[in-house]
């Protein structure tokens, strides 16, 4: 880079995000140079043009989320890992590679630039880890009093390599196939709730927020004719499994005591009266595979970090309401609704 | 699509935006197929995929861009074209045509749906004006007092032509190149801050608000020597000129007599003490190219929509220190620094 701007360098340990650091000129060139280029620092972001050029070729997958959760920084991550796990993940689900990340941060005037600048390094570490690039991005800023510390919105590319003939999709579920989940659930909600209420969990319970892609790559690779993936983020399992049966035109039978949930999350939703169903995940695939590649897809699961506990929770089945049952432990039988209330808003 | 997931629907004359719509459950869900959907329809965006597939070949350009503009709705303008035209004209600069758009709802809960479908709307035709597709997206929705109204992150996705070797970028200027712009200059800006301050103008003005990667093709086909596209807006003209002469460690002489404004922009600036050097534009275009291809680069902008005023401001010239000079009116040269303050926050 060219010349430094300002002789004084932002304050990263009592600094404030001030109105000027979202105007567009000099102070934002410095936000810019001093917080995100040094946790980001890619040849594409380096040069300091509005775009980034990427050479992809082939199929493209994108996908966009906005990252509004509160508190910012909680047991097992903070918003900057969920900023970029949360759309790598949604990449990965369409059976892609992702290759690129662009963000936009909206800031609260009077944030604090250390708490900015732990958010960039987490999530420049989350996009090493991941082998991504944050290629593009802006900042605005807003008066205090206009939005809540900060939110960040981020774009993933991908490509879907050759191999890959049929990507997954929420359409293609049929009669039969398995409903494969990759680990317990649950651990992103309750730890947030946690967090949120300063509640004192007997066992404490952190974040599950992880990179997915590798897992998905793997998954289609051994099981290539899996039909779906998804990642149960908001609305958690129950409601992505609805989304996919609304998609797909089918139903849904899944087992209640097949679905693994770890007892410090058990015992928290039991305390607080919510189900684990519902509670979102971060670090977790859903994947909807043909019976008879069920096995294979739950070994690579279980192979790679992230899904050990990969088991079988159910299939998939005619019903043209595309209703998700739910075999209780007692033998009984109960339908699962889509989350229709929001029993806690700003979880990811 | 499938069934519908309510029997009523929503309110799109009264109704207001409620923490549930982000949820990510049924209600998002019913959100997504009432407003968003209808207004931005295309097949990436029915699938209801978490991300969106997209058959895209060779050199892609992305760009981010955040909207946090009030008000909401102004002359010429709301804040659903800002968000298409932004982040179309950042791809523009990267000499790419823009292909497809994710967009990043982040509303206030209590929002008027009303207002919402409009900006919907806006996004809509602007998107289907520039041949575009809306193609993946996220809502969030925070508590009544936790952000102002709506912001709109959108993220652009577009291939540079075979035809073009050498696409535009900050650091290609040299001294003796020209600098052109496509046409008057602080219209978005005086607007904004008119409909802001409630000023009554003595001649209204009007946003520019304009997708130019048309216009910016065709600079590249006629001049293909262009080194630098940029659109000058948050800190004006001023300030893009600045970045590119840091970028490309080069200095500026603009003459201040050749820089078109409409006399309602002067006159506004004179009365409110603002210099339109610094004031937004969201509908023109910065383009640096080498002399010899000046009359040909401007002959291009005149040609088609949005470019009539296009006109030669100055030129690229050899100072290590990166300085922005302009000769004034006068005779006299006075320094044109970067944007150092904030005349006017939330300008786009």
């Amino acid at each position: 880079m060219a010349r430094p701007l300002f002789r004084r360098k932002l304050d990263l340990s009592k600094g404030k995000i001030e109105l000027v650091h979202g105007s567009g000129g000099k102070a934002s060139a410095q936000l810019f140079e001093e917080v995100f280029l040094p946790s980001f620092r890619n040849p594409a972001l380096e040069r300091g043009d509005d775009s980034a050029d990427l050479s992809l070729g082939g199929r493209i997958v994108v996908a966009t989320d906005g990252h509004v959760v509160s508190p910012l920084f909680f047991p097992g991550g903070d918003i900057g890992y969920l900023s970029v796990h949360g759309t790598i993940n949604d990449v990965a689900c369409g059976g892609a590679i992702p290759h690129a990340i662009t963000v936009g941060f909206i800031i609260e005037e009077g944030f604090p630039l250390a708490d900015l600048n732990r958010i960039a390094a987490s999530m420049g570490a989350a996009a090493r880890e991941a082998n991504v690039a944050i290629v593009a991005g802006d900042t605005k800023v807003v008066e205090r009093g206009n939005c809540d510390g900060v939110f960040i919105t981020t774009t993933g590319i991908g490509t879907v390599p050759d191999s890959i003939e049929n990507p997954p999709r929420a359409d293609r579920p049929e009669p039969g196939d398995k409903i494969l989940i990759s680990g317990p659930i649950g651990e992103h909600g309750v730890t947030i709730l946690a967090a949120r209420e300063d509640l004192p969990l007997a066992t404490p319970s952190k974040s599950d927020t992880a990179p997915l892609h590798r897992m998905a790559q793997s998954i289609l690779h051994a099981a290539p004719g899996t039909k779906t993936l998804r990642d149960p983020t908001r609305g958690g399992l129950a409601t992505a499994i609805n989304e996919i049966c609304r998609s797909s035109g089918t139903g849904a039978q899944l087992v209640e005591s097949a679905i693994p949930i770890k007892p410090p999350v058990a015992s928290a939703c039991e305390v607080l009266g919510v189900d684990p169903l519902y509670l979102a995940n971060e670090g977790k695939l859903i994947a909807i595979v043909p019976a008879n590649e069920a096995d294979a897809a739950l070994d690579a699961m279980r192979a790679g970090p992230h899904g050990e506990g990969a088991t079988e929770i159910g299939e998939i089945i005619r019903d043209p309401h595309g209703f998700v049952q739910i075999e209780t432990a007692l033998g009984g039988k109960r339908m699962v609704d889509w989350l229709v209330g929001d029993p806690l808003p700003r979880i990811c």
